[in-house]
């Protein structure tokens, strides 16, 4: 492994060919703005490129697609971009596990598992660090690029709402917007933070309404079932925004969520108001993620375990 | 009435003596911010300068309020920000208008009333302008001018999320960001758009589920009435951010709140999601605002009056 500059993650791709492009499972905006954007970059360099995802890409995203099919080939170099464990390929782990040869990310918690790796782990995303890469290669953005680059900026900041927010994701999204006065950023925010189907907004309010407090009120703790999503027929994937809000109530300082995609499988995802460091929380359970967004993975064992053990390990941070 | 240039403004601060700042009833974060920025800005010149607002400024700003008590003196000049109207200086209205002797803001809707108008409509926040004045005058910033700046701009933004944004917006909180990075941007976000009163969230809970759907699904009609606040313990004052819910669900166009005061006063929000443009409909029902935030008011009729009127009202532009 050997830690590369920018200029040099811009070498890379400059020289690279046939490229597989690999994104994190449960794909969010910046992974997807990210995978998509360097493969449009790679293809106006005239290279074949494919972006792999192990789960689907939320309908929602479509719009940063590229329009051309992805054709297969064999790769003849691989570059993970947004993914700072090779566990988060998912299924696709067998296959790229050890074979990466260059990794672009801006989580503090990287394994450092690629040939080379260009790390920012003070950018608020993976975008913000591709985004200088192909400054530095000279890239005439197109439409879909600036689409892709704004979305990632967007998402993994809350809207520039989130403490990981620098000066240098304003100054580029600046950028970015006045290149192209006429993408609707607004749609684009409205789609990413505001539009719910309504049952999903329906599920959303059962779940809030039975939302737990802990802790003294510092702690919340909301259940995505199964049953709760079965009944007012969403799909547990759907109710994604739900994380931010257990952190509504004043005084909270960890908001918890516990999705259920399947029954027994609680996907956790625990969010910090203020100044709890939730990414050194989950990496006792088993996850990892950001200072501020975190999550971790339970099994084989009841709900009841479940809240009893996160407000175990919640409650000595406070 | 003279429109002025951002240079012309910077003179008139640096000439003028003894102010009155006026910002609108209902204060918001961009009339906050703008007046306190200015009073401090003044303050720096050594000039006497004072707040004044027909309403008491709600309790999450009270971090943008000077520590020095303000001192009562009569004005020798009288200064405007974000009123687009000497309506809205409300119970202080007999007492300054006619008198405006400088008037800064952003809304297309300003009426011209002041001696010396500097309006650009196309800034996301009267803050934004002000920062342009500031910067003309060489004025060296103290952490209270940034956190007003920051906090007027991010509030009429909804956090940069809204198409009133521009390049400009960005850049400015980028710079802002950059001379104080110690301010807690994150945490002002969280007072701003995400903390509530557990009975605020639980009020709000009960508005949502009651939350009306018409023309189609493409508007929504949420009711925050004087009985639900009152059984649920708040003020419909601090019901501020359910304005914006209204636009949750997927394929709504125009969001309506209607908030009651006091029985049988109706303070209506219209939000657009996408083209349709509230500012027209809200004049023609003798309100005004932004092209996707506006608002108006009825007394004097029922509420199935007030919902007739809207709809009749909203039809037509959508």
């Amino acid at each position: 492994m050997k830690q590369i500059s920018v200029e040099q993650a811009a070498a890379f791709l400059e020289r690279c060919e046939d490229a597989h492009i690999l994104i994190h499972r449960s794909p969010d905006g910046d992974c997807i703005g990210s995978g998509y954007s360097l493969q449009a970059v790679l293809r106006l360099l005239g290279k074949r490129s494919k972006v792999l995802c192990a789960d689907p890409i939320p309908e929602r995203f479509g719009f940063l697609l590229p329009e051309e099919p992805e054709e297969d080939f064999p790769p003849k170099c691989v570059i993970a971009v947004d993914v700072s464990d090779e566990k988060l390929f998912g299924s696709l782990e067998p296959d790229y596990a050890g074979k990466v040869d260059l990794c672009v990310d801006h989580h503090v918690s990287n394994l450092l598992y690629a040939g080379q790796v260009l790390l920012e782990p003070h950018a608020a995303a993976a975008c913000e660090v591709l985004y200088k890469v192909y400054r530095a290669m000279g890239i005439q953005f197109t439409k879909q690029i600036a689409m892709c680059l704004y979305t990632g900026m967007a998402t993994d900041t809350g809207c520039f709402k989130f403490s990981c927010t620098r000066p240098e994701t304003h100054i580029f999204t600046a950028e970015i917007m006045r290149e192209f006065p006429d993408i609707r950023y607004d749609l684009i925010n409205r789609s990413m933070f505001t539009v719910k189907s309504r049952a999903a907004l329906h599920a959303e309010m059962v779940m809030l309404s039975q939302m737990e407090y802990h802790c003294n009120d510092r702690v919340t703790l909301i259940w995505a079932t199964h049953d709760i999503c079965q009944e007012n027929g969403v799909d547990v994937k759907d109710m994604e925004g739900i994380s931010s809000l257990g952190l509504q109530p004043e005084g909270v300082e960890v908001g918890l969520t516990v999705r259920e995609p399947e029954p027994g499988v609680y996907k956790i995802s625990m969010r910090s108001a203020k100044d709890v460091n939730v990414s050194e929380i989950c990496k006792k359970l088993g996850g990892g993620g950001h200072v501020k967004a975190a999550g971790c993975m339970m099994t084989d064992c009841t709900r009841d375990e479940v809240r009893e053990r996160l407000l175990a390990a919640v409650e000595p941070a406070l």
